[in-house]
């Protein structure tokens, strides 16, 4: 990814901010028959990623252990229109820009078939997801069957992403004054894009 | 992309309602020196894409003619809770999921350094965002000084892309019952995503 420098994100907190807030990572991998993307929940474990797909998703097929592999989270992007920099109404020196945030994690994908493996994934994306959505009334494994439950880790595979490296980006007019950051922040505030204009007031920093 | 036969999405209008709503696209390319994803406001124009980016990114150096790229354009996701489902209550046999809609334009990128047709590129990109932000008050080109404006050009690359294959996957619980989907729909509203809900009510086709 082109990170200029006012654009470097290099706070590891902000980094772990955005991929657990974002979390359907955009996962691409170079197959011998082509680049091939799927949209995958991912939850960061220890120094590495966990998700699963279907078994029926040739993705764990064509992976091979040391093949490249990219994991891409983004968080809420909008259109910076010049009219929204103070700035521009004295000088006219601005042009539309695209706000935005992202981590590419580079990596490799190792698959496991094992059930205790895929239950244990499971279990831990669950939990972390319901508590997330529905607290302590969240939905648990143990709700649904055991035949059920058996047959639907039959049909998937595990995961984990090993990281070789990470980049990300905050595009978040770090390169305006003080006063251009408010008034996109503004706009994007009033447009109901709350999230977006909080980033760009911390400068893309963890809160 | 794994795409199950219920998540399918073959309506064109739709495809390119998407790409529309959620222009930035993650053009990812394979170089020489491995995966490269970059984050670009893409606008269709034919059968193709256009955009630019800065003179300083090393992609349009890294990219040949017929080098695939994959342009990915996502909608808004949601998790999904087995709970938000009427009939998890009768028989239990649910598991969470994820609800989303992307589309994979994959392609080959044509760039172009002509200041005319860098110039048309942008001109093309800024009316159609500020028309649709502004309106009739939107930001013109013309509203920046010409030496400026020049300047500005001359440190960005213009390309096109040219489509090959299009993938669209709408996964919005078609494969669950009108009750299921309406309760899931009616979750994501009261909490605040209110896009992915339409989109399900819709079942991923255009309105």
């Amino acid at each position: 990814m082109y990170i200029p420098a006012d654009f470097d994100q290099s706070d590891p907190a902000a980094i772990a901010e955005l991929c657990a807030a974002s979390p359907l990572a955009t996962l691409v991998v170079m197959t011998s028959h082509g680049m091939v993307a799927n949209h995958i929940p991912l939850l960061a474990e220890g120094d590495g990623f966990i998700g699963h797909v279907a078994l029926a998703n040739p993705l764990h097929h064509d992976v091979t252990p040391d093949m490249p592999a990219l994991a891409i989270f983004t968080a809420a992007d909008w259109y910076v229109s010049p009219n929204w920099y103070p700035s521009k109404a004295q000088t006219h020196r601005a042009v539309p820009t695209w706000n935005y945030s992202a981590v590419h994690v580079h990596g490799t994908l190792e698959f496991s078939h094992a059930e205790s493996e895929k239950r244990r994934v499971v279990s831990k994306l669950t939990t972390h997801f319901e508590s997330q959505t529905n607290g302590a009334g969240g939905w648990r494994m143990g709700d649904a069957p055991g035949d059920f439950l058996k047959d639907k880790l039959a049909n998937i595979v595990a995961f984990r992403l090993h990281v070789t490296r990470i980049e990300a980006k905050a595009k978040l007019n770090q390169n305006r004054s003080h006063d251009d950051v408010q008034g996109v922040a503004g706009e994007f505030e009033k447009r109901g894009n709350a999230g977006l204009a909080r980033a760009m007031r911390t400068g893309g920093q963890s809160e």
